[in-house]
């Protein structure tokens, strides 16, 4: 299975026809659980396929510990990802490492153009284009991304040693941030608002026993101070304004779907911008599948088992329409 | 977590009323892919529950080897499910080996009847029942079963070391269990229905590659023929009639919801038995859900895959129902 590419670089030019030639069954865009495991299943449907993705895991790699993945007791996200990309690959993946940037409808499939100047063609695409971080949108807010403000407790936990942080949110990425932030930092303010902690209970009791955590209730975020990197937070609340000194933002607010793809080829989202499926998880626009975290399936569950099943489910949908359907 | 029963025998009496003293959460009937995944999922909730299960892994221990489920590359699907029973064991599972006879709605929520006489009450209940195979209905059938007729290649394979036998259907469990037969027996017929051979192409691949397994199409199965034990197989096609000196008969022909508690309780199914979930895995039954291959979830996929996310999806849709809601 796969593709071999000829060199890249100097060929440019017969490098791109070569490409052109070549019709895959299938393009899977987004290489986290769903698109892996759509991999998986397509590979053992033998449709030839190309995995299109820039950091393989997608947002699962954040995770800093999984222990709802059924099959592993306690593992990390970027370990568990690591699995399901060998397991692809050995049974015949290419994994792409480039991102794509738009789909375009030709003749008999689409086209995919990648940030990294290749087009690639292919029968059906499958959009498992996950999840993008939520920002507070205050005004240093960008400024200071990784000057202090980060998006991801599990890259970034161990610039903080010693010190004191803030985490933004109260949902489970935030309570495993803070739980995970609190082996570092001497002192983690979780700064949640007004609907409270909405986690798993599990990390709820372990987070109200951790004597470095300190819960901030009710907040609206006003400010990100600092001049060269963060020096500390300013929120509202009941009890007025306060400011706490901090070297360290994490914002964990939640995430909204990477849909710009899929807008630009037709596709229909909901209110929320996901990409709307049917139980086979195609899209309304013929042969474009969707899969994971950026779709309304699973009942908006949003786990890694949910989005391997939802990709195995496109991959057997399609494998039924591409191969069943011309017998 | 869990629910420590007094012991069983003498105190008969005292143990009903204990029981029926404790109202759990939720009653996970079933204890394959979909009823596991629910339990770790319930328990990571703080949902107080118990699965109640004949044989720990439902179906999935039969499958002599999976290579679908992603993050194992190649797992004997009782060994996965060892995996999916400890890992929900240690999140404080408790699995009652017995098997649910009945379920009725009662004041408060529903009481679950055991074939080993047990009542167990919950505020809700999870259908994760699972498949039956599907018999050729023929009239030695039941009489040779333990005595050449077998409806688990991976359970009765090894007893078939130098000797002939013949896989009864053309899908996957089919194909897998032609191949895995193949390593003990000295020839294997696979008998296949007109509607031909449909199974994932890399299976399809080794079969015909494998000089033991002859295929033998279109036919119509008329006898199993044998004094004490299987000693043959009749069947029909184009050809005629034929018939095939065996002494062993899988048969592989597809499965069957078990259904008999849902319909009890009302819920829908639908033309095929299945029983109709929405997205939330909920039936039309106010508090009783169903995951799994019983279900009309995942497209009717049905891998492992599908089942687990079903479970998960139920097991927080539950939460959110019970717990949630409630404040």
């Amino acid at each position: 299975m796969g593709f071999d590419y000829p060199p890249a670089g100097e060929a440019g030019k017969l490098d791109q026809l070569e490409i052109r030639n070549f019709m895959y069954d299938l393009i899977i865009i987004g290489s986290g659980p769903a698109g892996l495991a759509a991999s998986i299943y397509a590979s053992r449907y033998k449709l030839s396929h190309i995995v299109i993705g820039e950091e393989t895991g997608g947002q699962a790699v954040n995770a800093w510990q999984v222990e709802n993945y059924p099959g592993f007791e306690k593992i990390a996200g970027r370990e568990l990802m690591e699995k399901f990309k060998s397991q692809a690959e050995k049974l015949g993946a290419e994994i792409v490492l480039d991102s794509a940037s738009k789909v375009e409808k030709g003749g008999n499939g689409f086209s995919v153009h990648t940030a990294g100047g290749k087009i690639h063609e292919a029968k059906s695409v499958l959009l498992a284009l996950g999840m993008k971080p939520r920002k507070l949108n205050l005004p240093n807010e960008d400024k200071f991304i990784g000057k202090g403000v980060s998006y991801c407790a599990t890259c970034d936990a161990a610039f903080f040693r010693g010190k004191s942080v803030a985490i933004i949110g109260g949902g489970d990425a935030a309570g495993t941030a803070a739980l995970h932030v609190s082996e570092f930092a001497d002192k983690v303010y979780m700064v949640y608002m007004e609907n409270g902690l909405v986690m798993e209970p599990t990390w709820k009791e372990q987070i109200e026993k951790n004597p470095k955590i300190e819960l901030i209730c009710c907040t609206k975020i006003t400010e990100i101070i600092g001049e060269n990197a963060v020096s500390g937070l300013k929120y509202e609340n009941k009890e007025g304004g306060r400011e706490l000194a901090v070297q360290g933002v994490f914002v964990e607010i939640g995430s909204t779907p990477g849909v710009v793809i899929a807008q630009n080829l037709g596709v229909n989202l909901d209110e929320q911008n996901y990409v709307v499926v049917d139980a086979t998880q195609a899209t309304n626009v013929e042969n474009i599948y969707a899969a994971g975290d950026v779709t309304t399936g699973s009942n908006k569950f949003r786990q890694i088992i949910t989005a391997a099943a939802e990709g195995a489910v496109a991959a057997g949908s399609l494998y039924r329409k591409l191969k069943l359907s011309k017998k």
